[in-house]
C-alpha cells in the first residue's frame, strides 16, 4: 500500500485531503495500478487517464449512497482501489479474484455492472427514476467516454433523459479515443469544443462589444433576443447536449482535481440532467502508454521498464491469421471491404486498413449500423466482411435477422473471441453465438478446428457463400500448424478424422483438437470412437453425420457455447428430423454465465478439454455396453 | 385506376406533369389508398402523410437507377403505386399479394427492404459506398421519420455518414409523431425548428443590420468571423445535423410538391451528406385519420363513411387483457412501473399510462435503452414491466443478456405479438423469442394457453419471479374464456390436461388449445395421447414432463417458434440431460422466414392447428405401433 494510502479510510477520508495530498495519492495509485497490470494484464491506458477524475468524483460524492456508474467499466480500477478493494487488487482478473469490470456482486460501490459500451446513461436514468419514485435522496452519476458516445443507445438515453428532465449527472470523459482513434461527426464536434477557445471566451466579449454600440447595438441586442435559443449557440459550447435538454459544463481539465471538484459541486446543485465535459489523456503518467494508448488499452502482462509484452512470442493467434488472410484476399478481390466497430487492431484488421484505406470502415462503437451498412454494401454489389467479437455481435442481432438474412445478402461475419474468452469475464464471453446465429434462416456458420482451416473458411466464405455466413474462432493462439495456401472447402461438408464404431464424437471448431486427443486415448482403453470435424455448424453435413451416427449408435457432441440451442442441439434436431432416435450426450456450457479466468483453465473446468471429453466418452460408451441397448 | 393515372407510365411520366396535374394525381392516389386499406387493413395515416413527398421524390430522381429507401417502410404505398404495382395494389397484405413493406424481391424499385425502424440511413451509407467503390453513378435517398430518428442506430449512421462525408440525401419526414406522439429531446428540438420562424429569417436580417454599423459593426463582424462555426448557429436551424457533418435544408412544407422538388434538386447537387427537413401531416386528406392519426397508424378493415372498424367486436385480445391486468396490478402494487418503446396503445398500455403517468415511460423507438433502463429500475428497487413486440425485442438482445440476466435483475418482459403475427409479414413475425431468450441463463419464460392464464402469469411474474422473466403471447383474440381473479401459479410447474399412454403431446402457449382438440380426436381413433401445458418454457417442469414421457414412450412437441433452438429442442435437451433416449417429434416453423398472411391460415399452412397436430400425431404414434420399438 502506498505511504499516503496506508492509514486512510476510503472513500470517506478523501474529503480531508489537501490538493497536494490528492496529487501524491494519484501518483501512488498510478504506481500500484501499473505494477499490477504489468503482472496480470488488463486495461491500462483508460485507467491511467481517469485517476484524477475518479479522485474528484469520490471527494465530491458519497459512494455508496451516491451511485457512480462507469460506462464499459474497464476504467474502474481507481474506483475499485478507493472503495475497499485495495488489498485484493493484485487478484485483478485472476480466477475468483477481482473482476476487471464493476459488478454488483463484488461491492456495494458498484451500483450497476458494465462491460459493453454505452449503457451507463440508460442505467443512470433507471436508477434516478427509481430513486424519485421511492422518494429517496441520492445522486446518480454516469461516467462515459467519448468513444462510448458513438453507440446509439447512449444517444437514445440522452434523448430520453433530456425529455423527462431526469435528475442525473453525466460525466463525459473525453480522451478523443474509443480504443483506437475515435470516429464520427460527434467526435469531430467534441474536437472543436476541446480545441477552439473562441467557443468559450466569447460570451463576455460579445456582450461587452455589443453593449457599447449606441444605436445599432440595441438593434443587434434585440435581434439577438428574438433569437432566444439562437443566442445560446453563440455562447454555449455544448449546444448539442443543451438542445437535447441537458445543462452543459466544460470542457474542464480532467487532471486538475480542484477544478473538477468545483464543477461537480456546481453541477450537482442543478435540477434536471447535467453533462460535464472532462478532457483527459489516455495513458497519462506512464510514458509508454501515453505514446501508444491503443496498445495499452487491453494488454497482457508486460515488462515495466520498457512496456514490452512479457514472455516469448510463440505462434500466431487466430486473430493474426485472420488479419493476414484478409490482406491476401483483399489483394485478390478488389471488391472486398472490411468493417470494424472501433476494434481495428483488436480484430486484426490494422494491416488491411493500412493497405486498403478506401475499402476499410471503422464505424465507431456502432455494431447495429455496421451490420445494416454491411447488408447494403452487399446489396450494392461489393463483398463486406464485418470483423467483430462474438459478445459485441449480440448488439446487432436484430439487424442480422432483419437486414442481412431476410434479404439473403452475402455478408461475412468474422466472429472473433467466440467461445470462452478468458480474463474479461461474464460480459465478454462469446458463448451465445452458435445459438443465436443458428436459429436464423439463411445463415451459414463455420468454425475452424485450427488456424489453417480459418484461412480456408474465409477464402470459402468470400468466394463461395450463397448468402450470409459467419466464421467463428476464439481469442487464442492457433495450434501452430502449417499455413497452407487458402483454398476452397466443399460447401456444407465436414471431414471424418477418425473411424470407429463404439461412439461418434462431433466437436465444433477448436474443440476438435481436444476431441482427437481424447479419441486416441479412448482407443487404448478399447473404445473405438469415430470423430467428425463438421466444419459447418450450419448447414450440417447430414450424410456424413447420419452415416457415422448410425454406425456408432451413439453420439457425443462438444462445443464451447451454451448448451441451450447450441451445436449439440443442432445434432439432436437433425437426428429427430431424420427419425433417428439415438442416444446423444452433449458437452458444452450449461445454463450459467462463465466468470473470468484463463481460457485453458476454464475449458478444463467445464470438461471441454481432452481429459473432460475422455471421461464423458468413457462413461457414455460404457453405458452402451452395460445397458446393451440397440 | 384514377382518370389521370390511367395512361401514364410511372414513374417516368411524372416529370411531365404540371403542378396542377400532380395535385390531381395526389388526390387519386389518396382515394385509391383509403379504399384499399379500408378493405385490407394496413398503415394508413403515415401513407396519407407522404403522398406529395413521394411524388416530389419520384419527379426529381430516377428510380430504379436512383435508390430510394423508406425507413420502416410502412409509408411506401404511394411509392408502390408509382413503381409498377398500381394494379396489384388491392392484394396488399394478402397471402402471396403485395407486402405492406418494401422488398427487394418484389420490385427493382425497392433497393433495400425495411420493416423495423431506423435502418435507412445505414442502408443508404452502404449503398452509397458500394456505388463509389464500383465507380457507378446514382443517387441514394433515405426517407426517415422523426419517430425513427429516436432509434440509436439512426444516430450511429448519421455520425458515420458525416464522418466519411458520404454522398447521400436523408429526407427527414417530420410529422411530430412516431406512432403515437413523439418523445425525446430530439423531438423537442425539431419542434423548435418547425415552429420558430425566427430561426430561418434571421440570416439576412442579421447581416443587413450588422453590415450597416460603421465602427462597431466591423468589430462584431470580426468577432463573428472568429467564431467560424459559431456564426453558423445564428443562421443555421439544423445545427445538430450540421455539427454531425450534414448540410441541412429546411424545414419545407411536405405537401407542396413544387417547393420540395426545388429543394431536392438543390440538395442533390451538393457533395457530401445532405439532410432535407420536410414537415408533413400524418393522416392528411382523410378527416378521420387527421383527427386520430394514432388509431389510423396500423388499422384493420374499416368503414369508409365513418372510419369505424368493420365487423362486430368479439372477445378480448391478449393485448387488451394484458392492458387491463396491468391496471389492476398497478393499483395493487405502487412500485410497478411500465415501459414502452413508442407502442403505448399497440401494447395495450394506454390505460395504465393514463392512470399512472408517474409510473409510465414511453422512451421512443429505443428498445436498447428501454431494457437497460428497466434493469436499472429493478436495481433501484422498483418493479419494471417492459411491454414490447417479440420482433422488436430482438433489438435489445444484448441488453437482456448484459444488463438484465448477468445481473439477475427482476425485469418483466411482456412479449406481445409472439409467434405468427400475420399481415405484416417476415420482418414482423415473432418466431425467434423462445430460441433467443431460452439460451440466456437466469431468464424464465412463460407462455399462456389462453387469456385467463395470461393474467395469472403476469400476476405470478410480478409477485413471485426470482429474476428476469418473459411472458409471451400472440397478436390474437383470446379463446373467450372466463377471466378469473389473477392469482399465483406455482413457479416452474406445468399442468397435465389429459392422461394417456400412447404419446405425450407438449404444446407451448396458444398451441395448447389446438393440441387439446387434436388429442380428443386422437382418442376416437384409438390413440391415447397425454397432453401437458408446460406453462413454463423455462424452467421446465421436469418431474411432470419426465413422468409422462416415460409412461408414453414418445413425445410430440408443438410451438409457433422456429424449430432451431426452440421449445421442442428444450424438451429434447431435458431428455438428453436425464439420459432418457426417447423418440421425439417436433412441430414448429422450420428454417424459413414466414411471409405475410392471416395468422390462422399461416398456422394451418405450417401444420400448427388441430388438424396438423392430429396428422403428425397419427403418423408418429402409428410409427410406434408399426415398429414396436421399446
Amino acid at each position: 500500500m502506498g505511504e499516503l494510502a496506508r492509514g486512510l479510510n476510503f472513500p470517506g477520508d478523501l474529503k480531508k485531503l489537501s490538493p497536494d495530498e490528492l496529487k501524491r495519492l494519484a501518483a501512488e495509485i498510478r504506481d500500484y495500478m501499473i505494477r499490477t497490470v504489468a503482472d496480470n494484464g488488463g486495461h491500462l491506458a483508460a485507467n491511467l487517464g481517469v485517476v484524477e477524475l475518479t479522485l474528484a468524483l469520490h471527494s465530491t460524492f458519497d459512494s455508496p449512497r451516491d451511485r457512480i456508474i462507469w460506462d464499459v467499466g474497464h476504467q474502474s480500477y481507481t474506483h475499485k482501489l478507493l472503495t475497499g478493494r485495495w488489498d485484493r487488487f493484485p487478484t485483478l482478473r485472476c480466477y475468483q479474484g477481482l473482476s476487471g469490470f464493476p459488478r454488483r456482486d463484488e461491492s456495494e460501490h458498484d451500483p450497476f455492472g458494465t462491460g459493453h459500451s454505452s449503457t451507463s446513461i440508460s442505467a443512470a436514468v433507471g436508477l434516478a427514476q427509481a430513486r424519485d419514485l421511492k422518494g429517496e435522496q441520492y445522486k446518480v452519476v454516469a461516467v462515459i467516454g467519448d468513444g462510448a458516445l458513438t453507440g446509439g443507445m447512449a444517444y437514445e438515453a440522452l434523448n430520453h433523459a433530456g425529455h423527462i428532465k431526469a435528475n442525473l449527472l453525466v460525466v463525459l470523459n473525453d480522451n478523443n479515443m474509443s480504443i483506437a482513434s475515435n470516429v464520427g461527426g460527434m467526435a469531430e464536434y467534441l474536437g472543436r469544443l476541446r480545441s477552439d477557445p473562441k467557443y468559450f471566451r466569447l460570451k463576455a466579449e460579445f456582450e461587452h462589444t455589443v453593449g457599447r454600440i449606441p444605436v445599432f447595438g440595441k438593434k443587434v441586442v434585440s435581434t439577438a433576443e428574438r433569437l432566444k435559443g439562437g443566442l445560446k449557440y453563440l455562447v454555449m459550447p455544448g449546444m448539442i447536449f443543451e438542445e437535447l435538454g441537458f445543462t452543459y459544463f466544460g470542457p474542464v481539465d480532467g487532471h486538475n482535481i480542484t477544478a473538477m471538484k468545483n464543477i461537480f459541486q456546481r453541477a450537482s446543485r442543478i435540477k434536471g440532467p447535467v453533462l460535464v465535459h472532462v478532457v483527459t489523456e489516455k495513458g497519462k503518467g506512464y510514458g509508454f502508454a501515453e505514446a501508444a494508448p491503443e496498445r495499452f488499452h487491453g494488454i497482457g502482462p508486460f515488462d515495466l521498464s520498457n512496456g514490452r509484452p512479457r514472455g516469448k512470442k510463440q505462434g500466431l493467434t487466430y486473430t493474426e491469421v485472420f488479419g493476414r488472410t484478409m490482406v491476401r484476399l483483399g489483394e485478390e478481390k478488389p471488391d472486398l471491404v472490411a468493417i470494424t466497430a472501433a476494434m481495428t487492431s483488436g480484430t486484426g484488421l490494422d494491416q488491411f486498413a493500412e493497405k486498403f484505406p478506401d475499402r476499410f470502415y471503422d464505424v465507431g462503437i456502432a455494431e447495429q449500423h455496421a451490420v445494416t451498412m454491411a447488408a447494403a454494401l452487399a446489396a450494392g454489389g461489393v463483398r463486406p466482411v464485418f470483423a467483430v467479437y462474438s459478445t459485441f455481435l449480440q448488439r446487432a442481432y436484430d439487424q442480422i435477422i432483419h437486414d442481412v438474412c431476410i434479404q439473403n445478402l452475402p455478408v461475412i461475419f468474422a466472429v472473433d473471441r467466440a467461445g470462452i474468452t478468458g480474463e474479461d469475464g461474464e460480459t465478454h464471453q462469446g458463448l451465445f453465438d452458435l445459438s443465436f446465429l443458428r436459429s436464423i434462416p439463411r445463415m451459414s456458420i463455420m468454425a475452424p478446428r485450427n488456424e489453417d482451416e480459418l484461412q480456408h473458411m474465409l477464402y470459402t466464405a468470400v468466394h463461395a457463400a450463397p448468402g450470409p455466413v459467419a466464421v467463428r474462432y476464439p481469442r487464442d493462439k492457433g495450434e501452430g500448424v502449417e499455413l497452407t495456401a487458402p483454398s476452397l472447402l466443399p460447401w456444407g461438408k465436414g471431414e471424418l478424422l477418425k473411424e470407429g464404431d463404439d461412439l461418434l464424437i462431433i466437436a465444433a471448431g477448436t474443440r476438435v483438437g481436444a476431441a482427437l486427443e481424447a479419441a486416441e486415448k479412448l482407443f487404448w482403453q478399447g473404445v473405438r470412437a469415430a470423430l467428425i470435424n463438421p466444419r459447418f455448424i450450419k448447414p450440417l453435413d447430414e450424410e456424413l453425420i447420419l452415416t457415422w451416427a448410425r454406425r456408432c449408435g451413439r453420439v457425443l457432441t462438444v462445443e464451447d457455447n451454451v448448451l441451450a440451442g447450441g451445436f449439440g442441439s443442432a445434432i439432436m434436431e437433425l437426428l429427430e428430423q431424420k427419425g433417428l432416435h439415438l442416444p446423444v450426450k452433449r458437452l458444452g456450457i450449461d445454463d450459467i454465465f462463465v466468470p473470468h479466468g484463463p481460457r485453458a483453465a476454464l475449458l478444463s473446468y467445464y470438461h471441454l478439454d481432452a481429459a473432460g471429453i475422455y471421461e464423458a466418452a468413457v462413461s457414455f460408451a460404457g453405458a452402451k455396453k452395460a445397458k446393451g441397448t440397440r
